[in-house]
């Protein structure tokens, strides 16, 4: 194996593994939102957003880290989290265009039920993650949720996962 | 460090960065279920299996594309779709023989309760999803879906998640 | 390239690789639980931890394999696998520091509804796995789990996930 080879062959190993580096920080970026919500730390889950991130649910839209903040610290979640609540997400589907990425994922929030043991799944919510490469690592730039309780923005949402990559540069 | 060494340890590495990236496919194959099944995009399930693959569920067998298309576009699904629902799929045991590997996981179906506010669950199931690597990427040759009530083929699904690797080539 | 840039940065390459070898295998210890929980097989569940592992769970403590295996044979979580369950864990979200690792994931136990159909969610747990690099693996040194029920411990454990990484050593 010549010198010239070899350098092609370590050079395409080396954008191999950088992708695999950007997949596995992706997942990091999207498993740091559980942990944070559920303890109710604002700061911590404002953090998975750029400065200027849009966190957009059915029930309301967030622009930026303070609006997040302030919805996490407010009466409606703080009433799951002094109740005991749990946002599960699953494995999202991912993909990737150079600094960009979009993930499509449901989540569930349970929360438990006070009038007896077990908890309620009060919500399944289809979520879209829109993702950038920041100097500082993954940020989300926009994250939609909709309710799955029939609405055809939610199938939308879902139908829609290789959508739009262009759109979140 | 001599040339051929330096052969030898890339050669090692090349082989390391391959299995990753086997791994990471197989996420994406099992992940890419997920949108498609509650979107009801039947043509985008039917991508996760081979031309002949076979989803085999404890309340009925599909043989190929045909099969699988039928059952999404089927009223049942439509159904479930129209009302409200989520496959979570949990993060899969794989392991991986060359070619072939086998994933073991659970699911929940998770349905719109139209009678309130809040959602169902209305099956938790034992999946194995036989998978194999093909020219156009990693696809389910077979996936078996038991009901987790009690049936015993239900566990020996779980418990087998290492058998058959060589009956799946 | 000279020889002596080839040789750092192959040794880069081998360090993020064998940085992301880790990463997979602790999504495979985590994965292995499941299965192995929900097929009722004790001696599986007991090989996730280590020979001396902990396992403290707020309706009792487990030290070392044969109190995990006791756990498992016994009435209770046998109940549970008779009549049908589901332990779902999300993707955990992970913090590695060389040899050890800390991952902090909810968990759902979803049982059969033996009065109709569904099944119920009977459990939210926040959980803090401990893992450490042996050489067997990667094993669990410590899991703790509380319930989302509303109590301080529970809400600790999800916002101390960076805590205590030197202690686990």
């Amino acid at each position: 194996m010549g010198d010239n080879d070899m350098a092609t062959i370590i050079r395409n190993l080396a954008e191999k593994v950088s992708y695999l580096e950007d997949r596995q920080a992706i997942v990091d970026l999207m498993t740091s939102y559980g942990p944070a919500i559920d303890a109710g730390d604002a700061d911590a889950v404002a953090q998975v957003w750029t400065d200027d991130g849009v966190y957009d649910v059915d029930t309301g839209v967030m622009h930026g880290h303070d609006e997040i903040i302030e919805m996490v610290r407010g009466g409606m979640h703080q009433g799951f989290v002094q109740a005991g609540c749990a946002h599960i997400l699953e494995p999202g589907s991912v993909v990737v265009d150079g600094d960009v990425a979009v993930a499509t994922a449901k989540s569930l929030l349970v929360v438990n039920d006070e009038r007896g043991p077990g908890f309620t799944v009060l919500r399944a919510t289809a979520n879209r993650w829109e993702m950038v490469k920041t100097d500082r690592g993954w940020r989300c730039r926009r994250r939609i949720g909709r309710l799955l309780d029939g609405r055809p923005a939610a199938r939308r949402l879902l139908a829609g996962e290789r959508e739009g990559l262009d759109d979140a540069r």
